[in-house]
């Protein structure tokens, strides 16, 4: 069982925008890279075509900016999952510049994920419960990570 | 004086994903569409070069999904001010697909910005107190609209 | 029949890039939202889920980049069919700043498209003769217009 | 010296479209992050706010699509210098899905920049000749590998 996972990425200059910073909207972008990551490091896809896989639509999805990110910037992404509900998940998300000295977060917010199945005649999407072989993979990350994440590297 | 705005845009194709609907990172780029909007109707430009000119970073950005977006859907994104603070203003955002009979919500949220100067030498930004000629123009929606703005079409 | 089509936009923040532009890769998202505004124009949807409805990938796509745009800045897209063939279409596509004195040509080129259509069993795209009741609408521009849109706004 | 660079890169959720494929405009920004790459396998930044600091602006860039990119495949960009002029680079750009067997060409094409310095004072662009600590580093790829880099991995 799995409760979190890390990425590391490079800001590209396709990212940034004339304030000569990352645009908030490429940061949920960051968000939803640490996901399927996180599904990939459990053995899955995200997102298949195989029949009767089910899908994730996001609920919700919310985001502090802390510090801003810049072209090169190199930035870890970490995502810990925080609810585990019959039909859905949320997640912590947490973004950090490493190379700053110390590294310092940049941005902190949340993702809520249904999960669903679609009607492959009609296109209906009805929302299921998580099925056995995917919740038995994932566990909700200890109180006090959820917590230590909250001061994250500045607290060191 | 003025406490909101709303346009109106139809979805284009390279903003769907391989679900078939909008990518909700481009749905904070719908909500980012209207605040320029609003500035523009106010008589001003949200970002320009001109010396002394204040910025106005994202702090905080927020959005609940509710139903999805096609290609060609035409949406209309409300803005209402619902917090104007000395140095930063929060706004309601929701977002509203009109190619349905009736029309209803399909996201919501919320956007804070903080108001800033940059200094021309270092590019340090400090927060700042709203210039009197730009709070002056805005005002806080009154509660009836931003309670009613809760349920939206969907009571009608 | 119709040869041709033109869009108006205006520059978005989150198109800017650190260099205070559009960048060059939402450029190419404008010409395509001009040609989905032509088959828009001929009463038509370019991409629908109906059965048996044809698709058009890009097979070829290029753009001379001449001047800038900016933030807010007003943006007419042309889209002249340049050939008409069997299987696919090629347009010119001619970008123009409106908010200039005089207007200026910004951008210039082209985008190939391959009519197909989709095996609904095996997801396998081949390619197909365009339909007679889409070609029958659509013309080939012009050679004047071809031509005198080259040099554009700029010789007046 | 050096005239050519590769990187590797997954293909997110988020660059695909309705189509179920990566959107043409993405495979642009593909070509840019090589760029990028190549210049800092050089030990340099192609954008730095350094006084002084040339500027690289896109004049030109064409992409052929042959075959589709799908989520989560593992796309080589490659990079060969084809031209060094006194003021402008053109590069030869090759994308190869890396997870296939055997592994093939998806896109093809070119990018074309100029060398830029910006007044600091009027923000105007003038076209400049590259600096030589730059121009030392760069070399023009041998024909042969140009030619055969053509027809790629297709041949083998």
């Amino acid at each position: 069982m799995a409760y979190g996972f890390k990425i590391q990425r490079q800001v590209e200059f396709s990212e940034t925008d004339m304030a000569g910073i990352v645009h908030f909207s490429n940061m949920f972008r960051y968000m939803e890279s640490v996901e399927h990551a996180f599904f990939r490091s459990l053995g899955m896809s995200i997102a298949t075509s195989k029949p009767g896989a089910v899908g994730w639509p996001r609920v919700h999805a919310d985001l502090d900016f802390k510090r801003p990110l810049r072209f090169e910037d190199t930035v870890e992404v970490e995502l810990l999952v925080r609810e585990k509900r019959e039909k859905s998940l949320v997640y912590t998300i947490i973004m950090r510049k490493l190379n700053a000295e110390p590294p310092h977060e940049v941005a902190r917010g949340s993702l809520a994920v249904a999960c669903i199945l679609k009607n492959p005649e009609t296109g209906a999407m009805s929302s299921i419960p998580i099925p056995a072989h995917i919740a038995d993979l994932i566990d909700v990350a200890p109180d006090e990570l959820l917590e230590q994440a909250k001061d994250g590297l500045e607290k060191k």
